[in-house]
């Protein structure tokens, strides 16, 4: 397997250097997000991806010496043809399926490399504020590399996540509030105790493990990216990680300078992210009491908003919302006519690329990517038991006027 | 992608050939199961696996014309090192995590092929019975076939299996009983409609769906069995499946003549296969009341025992049974110290592993395979929200004695 080529972590918003070797989270200069920077040359020197299967193969490019490369299954999930494209009268769309990972979501790509890094860099406990997926992820990481975590999510988090963190044996402390709240809990024990954090741009291992995804995507389609990525929003990491990706396979001449154009989805119900965007803002003001079913979208505040949007423009991207019954509505057609049952944030996708077509936004010769971000078996509370196959919605309507 | 090299199907039990471009579930002339035999001069001609990934790349071995392809991301899941064979003082030991597969099991490398042919040869609409994960599994490859499904389920299945069922909009018709009440009405209503039954050994695409768990195990440790394969084994697809591959691979000449020991591990409150070994038998009689947490094992008749109890036989394996309290305990210990959380029956493999490490019939130098069929987040009723870290049970203590 590759050594990491890592060269040096930088600031995200000042630029100052920050050493490889030491377990630190954000920047000394400013408490910024630190990111990964690699020796293309060296990179590029060896032969990446690696043969085999897997997150690890993209070792070279990312921050994790052998030792922490902790393998649970993580990465080179499927991208899907679906024939949506011929229903919607609109171009080829491919659903990039991350309910194969381990604890079925996308969330163990960068708890994989976050947990490993700290790992190998000699942290002796974790802890991690989580509104569902995350807190599963870094608890099977945490887990296998036998540190002990300790995990703040909100009280009101379905019993799912809840017992699947435990199953991994992490604390599970319910906090009264959202994420955001869980963040500052999280924050003051690692001040108190030395745990390492592991929230969402607090440390530069989740973005790295993200970008896999971007990297997978490239491979998949012979490394001609499409013309537009629909990606479901809480934190950003994926944002920030996909644009990244993209700039690191450029500078190993794996791609050109082309991009797609991401769009970015919230919920209706919370969508700090679409709303800076649409203003045209740099940063984003907190939503409060943000509220969804999509467990993953239910994030007030990004701490990593600035690089966010940022690569929002320069992607010049679109931001949308959905409801949560578009969500719930779309999630049942995708089961009931693709095969395919998603999680809530993925059927947001399909929803936004619906509108997007409609618009004229999407061209018809334009190949699309959606993101099922998890597995809808966390969200079976959200579902009746007497789904009836011959109901059709508008959606149904709207969709397969083309059948 | 290749053409199928299939030749003819032939009964399992009287040998008679059935005709492979018809729909055909069973012999007609002594109502066995039918078995798909293969060109192997054409076959080998044909790259085997063919590049990419998933498991239409050996679709050279599979009967499904390229018509019935239907890519749902099922197949090459990751062999996950583990660590159990040092914890046991034992040999390296892999789990092979089903759980990646769409519908999160194994049942969607069955049901692709079963479907995909179906649908190519003709099929109108689809029944089948089901303790679990083959009604999910079939209602994912039937939506994205376009073919209407009606699934037997017994009523007091749990409700994760039935809603996933219903949400990709199959019919789900409850039955008060066990699996075995369920294929009567199955078969009552393929009688009556013409509906095709996908039931398990009563058409000849699940067996061979099935296979491709082998082909990857083989390629996964490069041409190179394991000694030992543990299986949890229902209806007992899987064993036959197993031993079919590796006779295929070696008539392709891709392996030689060794063959792993088959382990076949039931519940101890259903286990008619493990019985009928013990004794010698060459069929199984039906196990009244059958009853386990394990839906997947909760399989009281075999329509396919004669091939299972066989293929035990030639391999010379041991079958063995573990209590449910055994399976949870297991489940536990694999997600809190490994980070893999298994269904019960996965756990079910690492508690028969323990025991055959015990007996010194698994040597110390025996490279060991460990199936985990399907995802944990069906069977989260079962867990308690209050696991807690600190507990350490009697498998605790007997596995990790060497940590
Ligand atoms: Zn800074
Ligand atoms: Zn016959």
């Amino acid at each position: 397997m590759s050594d990491s080529a890592l060269d040096r972590l930088e600031c995200g918003h000042c630029a100052a250097p920050a050493p490889t070797d030491q377990l630190i989270g954000t920047c000394r200069a400013c408490g910024g997000p630190l990111l990964a920077v690699y020796d293309t040359a060296r990179a590029r020197a060896d032969r990446i991806p690696d043969a085999g299967r897997g997150l690890w193969r993209w070792a070279g490019l990312l921050p994790v010496p052998e030792a922490g490369r902790f393998e649970l299954g993580a990465g080179d999930t499927p991208l899907l043809p679906t024939g949506i494209g011929e229903w919607l009268n609109s171009g080829p769309t491919w659903i990039k399926d991350e309910s194969a990972n381990p604890t079925a979501s996308f969330k163990a790509r960068g708890m994989a490399v976050a947990i490993g890094r700290a790992k190998a860099l000699g942290a002796g406990s974790l802890v991690v504020p989580s509104a569902g997926n995350a807190a599963c992820a870094a608890a099977a990481y945490a887990a296998r590399a036998g540190l002990p975590l300790t995990v703040f999510m909100p009280a009101d988090v379905p019993r799912s996540f809840q017992v699947e963190a435990r199953a991994h044996a992490a604390r599970v402390e319910l906090v009264d509030g959202l994420i955001d709240d869980c963040g500052q809990r999280a924050q003051a024990m690692a001040d108190r105790d030395g745990s390492f954090n592991l929230a969402t741009f607090r440390e530069p291992g989740r973005v790295e493990g993200k970008k896999t995804m971007g990297f997978e995507i490239a491979e998949q389609m012979g490394w001609r990216l499409p013309e537009v990525i629909i990606y479901p929003t809480g934190g950003g990491t994926g944002i920030v990680a996909l644009w990244k990706a993209f700039n690191e396979l450029e500078s190993l001449g794996l791609i050109g300078p082309e991009r797609p154009r991401l769009v970015m989805v919230q919920s209706a119900g919370c969508a700090p992210l679409v709303r800076a965007f649409d203003v045209g803002a740099d940063q984003a003001d907190p939503w409060p009491a943000g509220a969804t079913c999509a467990d993953g979208l239910r994030v007030p505040r990004s701490f990593g908003d600035r690089l966010v949007l940022d690569a929002m423009r320069r992607s010049r991207g679109r931001a949308l919302t959905v409801s949560d019954a578009e969500m719930l509505e779309y999630a049942r057609l995708m089961a009931s006519r693709l095969g395919l049952f998603p999680c809530p944030e993925g059927a947001a996708c399909l929803a936004a690329q619906v509108r997007l077509v409609e618009e004229g936004w999407i061209g018809a010769d334009e190949r699309v990517v959606l993101f099922n971000t998890g597995s809808p078996l966390k969200y079976l509370h959200l579902w009746p038991n007497s789904t009836h196959p011959e109901h059709t919605a508008d959606s149904d309507r709207r969709i397969f006027a083309h059948d």
